[in-house]
């Protein structure tokens, strides 16, 4: 496989064409940002624990049976993965109250809700990512009624299969940001990215406080974010080897 | 019918108590707001004429088996309604692409749209009315999955019917925002008001032009409400008129 142009620079990661038509080069980088990138800074070693993270996530989904556009780790910090059209979508799930969502409606961060919530956002740095509904969705064909159907079912069971995931390592999966996008033939996947990032994972501590594991460190000026992406990592990487991933 | 204490006092209305528990006497205020009550003023005849064109609009829809917690009007600016318990949700509908739409998607006011479009804000004036789209109404129990299906439903009738009635007189429904409650034994039914307040009401001129005949004439200092109000509801009154309700 060879790397050719680069076709996108995100704000974690670049993306490069290869010699393969539906293959991308995907270079997870060390560079943190936070609201809309207002906050910025490079964090040595997050590059490489996200790339290896998404890895082990996209391997444990896969294993049941919920495929991606991952291919194959490639080095410390890049991986290979399909080609897709992406939606222009942020795809949040929710399990409890947290960040934008307590913000936005009042509701006490931590606090249960009566059922997960899936929220969509358009993805625009020049709107801000606002918030859609399905209507918005449609009425703005930033995808089918069919294909808003299954990327909402395909989040759900997502969801469910992260929930377990990351209850097996002993941490509380509060929520979470995915993007999909369709292969050449209009199958849609699960694509970008599966880190503390773009996951809030809670630790809940035996005094009831709560430690965050995720990108809410950086955002919030909480702590380094390497040793919890680091134990994040760790236990991810037992929890495969136990399935027979490597 | 006696008139008691006043129960609530609205941007544009007052609700009292009266004698009867089933039963709330509204009283239509000549107070104009904008921009969640940032933009205030008097304006002399508003009332009288939402009174006026809410009473007409409400018979119509009536008259078509869409029934309201309209009862009768009592005077010029006055009317009886049912008591009702209300979502705290606003209910927007709409067919046109223009203002906070537009303006957060990066439309261009006018623009038709794929389909029409349902949205939901939490009604709180603390939180500045957020928007909340299905799963949020569910998560934070502002409604039942079963009441959200019928107000969506309901919403969707309301549309088709107002694009009907607003045509008869030759007005285009751009968008709208309605409210609901259920009666004391939980049937849900429409609320609040429908009047230019509440509507986009646009005259398409042979130039190419648009008329505004509702309140972005005060949102955005384009000239006098009155005189556009008086034209619905002089039209609205013909229209009544020729279908046999006075």
């Amino acid at each position: 496989m060879e790397k050719l142009g680069k076709l996108y620079e995100g704000k974690a990661k670049k993306l490069y064409a290869t010699n393969d038509p539906d293959v991308l080069w995907v270079e997870y980088m060390n560079q943190a940002t936070a609201g809309n990138g207002a906050k910025k800074a490079q964090i040595q070693g997050k590059g490489e624990l996200n790339n290896r993270i998404t890895t082990l996530i996209f391997k444990l989904l896969d294993k049941r049976g919920i495929p991606s556009h991952f291919i194959k780790q490639i080095s410390d910090n890049e991986q290979l993965v399909r080609k897709m059209t992406m939606f222009p979508l942020e795809i949040i799930m929710r399990n409890v109250a947290a960040g934008s969502f307590s913000k936005r409606y009042g509701v006490a961060e931590g606090s249960e809700l009566k059922q997960p919530i899936l929220e969509f956002c358009y993805k625009s740095d020049e709107l801000g990512d606002p918030f859609v509904n399905d209507d918005d969705i449609l009425a703005l064909g930033l995808a089918t009624r069919e294909q808003l159907e299954l990327i909402s079912a395909k989040t759900r069971e997502i969801n469910l299969a992260l929930i377990d995931i990351f209850k097996a390592i002993g941490v509380h999966l509060i929520d979470f940001k995915i993007e999909m996008g369709t292969t050449s033939d209009g199958t849609i996947l699960l694509a970008d990215e599966i880190t503390p990032d773009t996951c809030r994972l809670w630790n809940a501590n035996a005094d009831g406080s709560i430690e965050h594991l995720d990108k809410d460190l950086f955002r919030r000026d909480l702590g380094n974010i390497i040793p919890a992406y680091e134990d994040i990592c760790g236990r991810l990487e037992d929890l495969a080897k136990s399935k027979g991933i490597d």
